[in-house]
């Protein structure tokens, strides 16, 4: 049978403050419009609602920019107290030009301005990543195991600019309970020809099938992945960290 | 009702040669296996049966190096004709290391070995990225529709490297009939605030989604994405290549 799978978006979650019950929410709301969570179900889970949730939400009215945050702020016409938000969640500044930072953040993902964001919060506010979008995933992944006592997978995403390329593309953050990397190393191929370094980045191509469902100003930041055969696995989001001595691009 | 799409594979395709009429073997093989095609459909077909319709196979024996290509070979440790070929498809080489060539081929896709693949195909030879992709999906486009009378959408799709990540991913080569970009801008979240500058990367996440149901030995050259909504226009996957002077990670 042809092999096919299913991107379910999940409507009717409320607003996510911090210290709501996600998992709780995410069940509730599968289970309301008729597509209860099932075994093997893959979530797709919007940063935002992961930080919202774990409180990952900065006053700028409280921030205090250090002096290379205010440099870099007239430099780059931002807000200085945003910038100094920024700084604090990464490791080295990659490029700075026309009004964006990229930055190599704490996690080691490489992105325009941390994952900060000031979208879907309010004016005086900024949202940053979760602080281990593995542990939140993983987190959640308990949650919903005990209430649902299915077997799931998570992807924690977020949409991140990419060079080369136009447009942002969803990806993966965090994960939790399957291999994010799928091989094909050392298979043959119907000609015998064994295959080489093919090493697919799955839990990208799943962030990014669910952005279609989920978008920016529809309210449904979790959709399902169902009906797709997965690795169950204990890895985490860093097998998605290319090692900077294998990366050409660099 | 929750936005929902699904991604089906289409099994049971013969080995493609040149000159085959592929949109026939497509609505058969779609046809056959139960999932006949339908008005909306958006279909990814992967770029190495496109290239093999097309004729886009280099046979190695008949290659003569150039004396520029024979240096290359020997720094990298690689077959000296294959180095070649890659840089037939090459505008330029933007870096060379480990074995590997990224080039920017002259549809300016930045890649590894210029999309050339040995992979599926005999030893003697290697299969090139279709030459005008765009024209391909076109051309495809053009023939299902006249096949099945539905109004329908084509991503050709190939797997590409990218920085800072690990992992290959699916993405869009060339495209016909739909929007490639999915665009935000100006729009207001709901709590009020203005997105700017959110562009998504549509049909890369779809190219990317085909390609967990597709892999690399299975034989599903193709699959459908069915149930979303994409925007029909006459835009090229030239779309897709960032603008070099807006591009912060080049």
């Amino acid at each position: 049978m042809a092999p096919r799978y299913e991107v379910i978006g999940i409507e009717g979650l409320p607003e996510i403050g911090a210290g709501d019950d996600l998992g709780r929410l995410i069940a509730e709301a599968a289970a309301r419009q008729g597509t209860p969570l099932q075994a093997a179900d893959l979530l797709v889970v919007s940063q935002k609602i992961v930080s919202k949730a774990e409180g990952r939400i900065v006053r700028l009215s409280g921030v205090i920019p250090s002096p290379q945050a205010e440099v870099l702020a007239r430099e780059l016409g931002r807000d200085s107290r945003l910038i100094e938000v920024i700084l604090g969640e990464s490791r080295r500044v990659v490029r700075q030009d026309k009004g964006v930072l990229i930055v190599e953040t704490h996690h080691g993902w490489v992105c325009a301005n941390a994952g900060v964001d000031q979208s879907n919060v309010d004016a005086d506010t900024a949202c940053l990543l979760p602080k281990d979008a593995d542990a939140s995933a993983r987190s959640l992944l308990r949650r919903l195991t005990e209430l649902t006592g299915h077997e799931l997978a998570i992807i924690v995403a977020d949409t991140f600019g990419r060079p080369w390329r136009e447009g942002l593309t969803n990806v993966a953050v965090g994960v939790a309970g399957f291999d994010p990397l799928k091989s094909y190393l050392g298979e043959q191929d119907p000609a015998g020809h064994v295959l080489q370094a093919t090493v697919l980045a799955l839990a990208d191509e799943l962030a990014g099938a669910a952005e279609p469902v989920m978008g920016k100003l529809a309210r449904i930041p979790v959709a399902i992945v169902r009906g797709l055969a997965w690795e169950r696995a204990d890895i985490s989001s860093r097998a998605l960290l290319r090692d900077p001595t294998r990366d050409l691009f660099r």
